[in-house]
């Protein structure tokens, strides 16, 4: 597999590879927020993908590119959110036997929905040098391909297909695309998708306060972390790899941070007018967007609502 | 307008005209409802409607089927519910005078959704004689023309217009379709939508326990008040109508009861699964076919998903 930033082919091929897996999403339009925010707004509803997220993208198209070779010694990655249940349910699709790393206080219903795909899990401490040592020790014992969550172009690769049914789908020229930014795997991928399939169309990111590393590393030009950790945006917290950073420097408009409180009014605007169940993670572009009128106001805007995984139990409302 | 049941040319009639005003909802699948059911599951997602409910729907074609000389007077209900909303809307969307009766009791939140449409409110007593009273002075004074929630064929024609949706975007033949009765505009229409685009698809409704005038009415053969009316499913508390009944009483499989546990627990399972926000009303159709498992088991099902308007802030769960 070539270590090169995705190209257009590269795109259309990961498409390809993962269409007969995933649910095409819908985008949806809502005329409440179209008011509230002054622009013409396009959701593209990766909440409900498989898995409830758009992490099944990147997970299959990694899968899904390795050799027989490589798949017959089945796949590792750790995670305790939706990465492992979206490499786990790739994994179960084509047959892969699948190795799961978690940090032993991972919530029960993340464990339960990751063993449901059938996945074998390692429980580790909570800590990166023990969790790197567990999955070094199962690489080691199985000759198992690691998988990282996003920095890994096939991973980018997958991630670029939702914004390319967006561009698709969406019914009219796009003048901004707006993505959630964590570990910089959707980001990137709906950067390069803009670039490719919708010349013009502007790339923005959502970030959380908490968990501002990517605004700081996009204003310092090389990879910051945060100064603290802190947010209800729980999918967010990482910060970029050399893979994906390099791409957002290079093709991202700009990233604008959001409180929690304006991620929580954003979640209840997308449940009680769209009627969606949205996660916090999922929630941080439209909240970008409502924060931002003087940047999107008369404008088509699309807005990738990355997931829908959340604890019913705990709602913020 | 010829009041006769429903043709299948009034329902194709009725859905040219509705479908500039209204969203095409998608069907969704889910393998894990799926796997619940041992039934391949087609659900209507009608809480995506416009006002959040297949509402939209029925008042719509009731407001844009009235002549110009009637709509010059304007157009009157009484409603605290998915309803009201559903007239004020088409109303607005027609630059028609709506009326609206609600008791004086009604959730402020729906009273502020009205009011939003720009409906002109009068309150009453939340008795039935106080109601029909206050809309009698209001036709008396405006010659308003009155626009019953189920009871109206062209109501009935506009509802039918999502299960015929359905049956096009299934994808398959679907064996049966479920959908939720009350006063039974869109068990009606549903089962007229069947008949005529889709012979041989099995009709069946899904009822709250709590409110279970339909069933006896269906086995009585006359309609039926229901012994006591106490359920969660809010939408559903009204008895059939004499336009409504026949046509269910002819064409309707057979009627399913469900608990309010069930409905929650059908209801929970739609949220955190599928990651829709449904009403407990709209969670009755999946309800009664996880309960009915030998009735559907092995059949491609239909399954109409009536609305998703709840108080975030009055969750079940």
């Amino acid at each position: 597999m070539p270590e090169t930033v995705p190209t257009r082919e590269t795109i259309e091929a990961a498409h390809e590879r993962v269409k007969p897996y995933i649910h095409q999403t819908p985008v949806f339009t809502s005329q409440f927020l179209n008011g509230l925010s002054g622009a013409r707004l396009y959701f593209k509803c990766e909440n409900f993908q498989k898995i409830g997220a758009f992490k099944a993208r990147g997970g299959l198209n990694a899968v899904l590119s390795l050799s027989a070779a490589q798949l017959a010694n089945g796949v590792i990655t750790h995670s305790s959110g939706n990465h492992a249940q979206a490499i786990a349910f790739s994994a179960r699709k084509t047959g892969t036997k699948c190795y799961i790393v978690m940090p032993d206080n991972s919530p029960k219903v993340k464990i339960a929905a990751v063993e449901g795909y059938g996945a074998d899990i390692t429980f580790c401490k909570n800590t990166p040098e023990d969790r790197q040592r567990t999955v070094d020790e199962i690489v080691a014992r199985t000759g198992a391909t690691f998988l990282h969550p996003f920095n890994n172009y096939e991973v980018v690769a997958g991630q670029a297909t939702a914004a390319k049914e967006l561009i698709a789908d969406a019914g009219a020229k796009l003048d901004a695309i707006v993505a959630p930014v964590g570990g910089g795997g959707l980001l990137s991928g709906t950067a390069l998708a803009a670039r490719y399939f919708s010349p013009g169309t502007k790339v923005y990111a959502g970030e959380p306060e908490g968990a501002a590393d990517a605004v700081l590393s996009f204003r310092s030009g090389k990879i910051e972390k945060a100064s603290y950790v802190n947010t209800i945006a729980d999918g967010l917290l990482t910060h970029l790899g050399d893979k994906t950073f390099p791409i957002i420097k290079s093709e991202v408009t700009d990233i604008f941070t959001v409180s929690d409180e304006e991620i929580i009014q954003a979640m209840r605007y997308l449940w009680e007018r769209m009627k969606m169940v949205v996660e916090p993670s999922g929630a941080v572009s439209t909240a970008a967007v409502l924060k931002n009128r003087a940047v999107f106001e008369g404008k088509n805007v699309g807005i990738i609502i990355s997931g829908g995984n959340v604890d019913m139990g705990r709602l913020p409302f």
